[in-house]
């Protein structure tokens, strides 16, 4: 991540916005509140670094979209701590609706101090992303962090209600793909076209080119969670740092176990009979491979890259941030994990 | 709550308010998602009705706020609007955290539909909260807006810490009445000082008259707490509607439990023994009151609604809202619910 300057150069940015922001909680009487937040966002405890704190990949497209537009970035970091916190209060209660023990190869919130204390953190994480933007006021003008507000609000909606459509399919056996589009539209692609949408808005660009930088966040959305899919069950185990845990003993219904229960073969069979175990992994992989699904996500994850770089390029992102964007997807959509 | 006309005449215009704001999340794939947040509200399924809505004491105190500093209520409805979902927001995660099993008579969400959709229907509740007070732009200067938002959302992270001390305290035995008092200063003062603030900051008020609202609505906080938790321990068991659960039994540390064992007398050595039963509940509240407890907390409570009663006289409220203002603080401060 670190292999192009600038974007080497706004993560200790970053890093010093968003613990700036949750210092509001050091007080004596929060501490071990706060303590819960610097160690879910990877500053302390056990794990603590970079490994735990994630890739920052949000304020990231904040601040670059922004700089691209020929915004200065410094005037983004609010919005980029807000949306980084937005996504974390996410991780934070996904982490306990899911029962993920593990969360960036550390404990989940929840499982360190408990259900309540976790949904607290998620959100103090959420009311914390609200008073950033809110302190942005003098930068802008008040129009401009309204829409920002209108913008991001809206995305969490989106995600809430993908979040809602993600636990409603676990029960439903009849899930199709335009379902898991409806659903990952949501709980992926709402935020980072969020992220693009409003680093545009802030770097000035007129509506045309908005919408443009939206376009971009919502694909690379889309084909980052594809690519996510494809790792999950195909990825080195080690490097997703998800445990040794495939999405296939998880029983989560992704693009390519929906691929494979279309075509009601011999996956589809070996599904409807019950939960997988670790020891039945890799021969399943391997068949669900040869059933076509693993080319499947492939190239929809690569179609979906592709709409992505098109709607950038008609973009046309300026100077150094722009190449930075290109780096960026690059980097993500070529990931191990 | 109808005996006064105005206050009658706000109750339904609040409450299509809400169901519009609601409506948002009416469309074919989410349309489980949006039965979950009426039932929440008190709007559909068993038990439907006024009794399950809940008094909607937040809203009223804004509109009637804006109205008696000469502001027209009807434009303060988003933010009225606003207030509430973030009461409901809390309430449904207040409810996962502290296990209850009914809200207002009726099954609690994650009762009914689990504990990760009840998540998200708090968290759903709050993001159109956001949604909601951002929409009032048309109405208002962008820089009020933006400042009814900044009050609403530190008056959110109080609440959020104030759950946070609440359920740090379960498990230390020295809680003492002051940190009982920082406890409820977030859990229940926040909102209502929000709500009386914001109401005279919509209504056109300056900032000695908005401070004065403010103050107003702390000590209301306070009072009503405190009165919820002489309820809680010699209320009537049938009307305060949380099924036949003492707070004793519940082991709640609230404000008579605090009195009774600073007195180091027989109600601290039993309750020192560990959970008390159903059977014990009476002898124990009897025994408590005898302690002085019971005074205690009446006196308390009193204090609070004199200094309540003071800001709201210094804030010269006026008019049929002015008058309402105080009814409403007589209805809250006397229920015996």
């Amino acid at each position: 991540m670190g292999s192009n300057l600038l974007i080497a150069s706004m993560l200790p940015v970053i890093e010093a916005k968003l613990q700036q922001v949750v210092s509001r909680l050091d007080e004596p009487r929060t501490r071990i509140f706060h303590e819960m937040l610097t160690y879910h966002l990877g500053w302390s405890g056990d794990g603590a670094g970079p490994d735990a704190t994630g890739k920052r990949i949000r304020p990231l497209l904040v601040l670059l979209s922004c700089a691209a537009c020929g915004g200065n970035w410094q005037n983004a970091l609010s919005a980029a701590a807000c949306l980084e916190l937005i996504h974390n209060f996410s991780l934070a209660h996904d982490d306990i609706q899911d029962g993920s023990i593990l969360r960036r190869s550390t404990l989940a919130v929840w499982k360190k101090w408990g259900m309540a204390q976790a949904i607290n953190v998620g959100d103090a994480l959420f009311i914390l992303a609200q008073l950033t933007l809110l302190e942005q006021n003098n930068l802008f003008p008040p129009e401009i962090t309204l829409k920002a507000g209108a913008l991001i609000n809206t995305a969490c909606l989106e995600l809430s209600t993908g979040q809602f459509l993600d636990l409603a399919y676990e029960d439903r056996a009849d899930m199709t793909i335009d379902d898991y589009l409806a659903m990952i539209s949501g709980k992926t692609a709402a935020l980072l076209s969020a992220c693009t949408q409003i680093g545009s808005v802030l770097g000035g660009a007129d509506d045309v080119i908005q919408q443009k930088y939206r376009s971009f966040g919502h694909f690379l959305g889309l084909a980052f969670q594809m690519q996510d899919d494809y790792l999950g069950i195909w990825g080195d185990m080690e490097l997703t740092g998800k445990s040794i845990e495939s999405d296939l003993v998880a029983g989560k219904k992704t693009l390519p176990v929906l691929f494979g229960l279309k075509k009601q073969g011999e996956f589809a069979r070996r599904w409807a009979e019950g939960p997988i175990s670790y020891a039945e992994v890799r021969d399943l992989s391997e068949q669900l491979a040869k059933e076509g699904a693993k080319l499947y996500t492939q190239h929809f994850a690569e179609e979906m890259t592709d709409l992505a770089l098109q709607s950038l390029r008609s973009a046309a992102p300026h100077g150094e941030a722009g190449s930075a964007l290109y780096d960026l997807t690059n980097i993500l959509l070529n990931r191990q994990s």
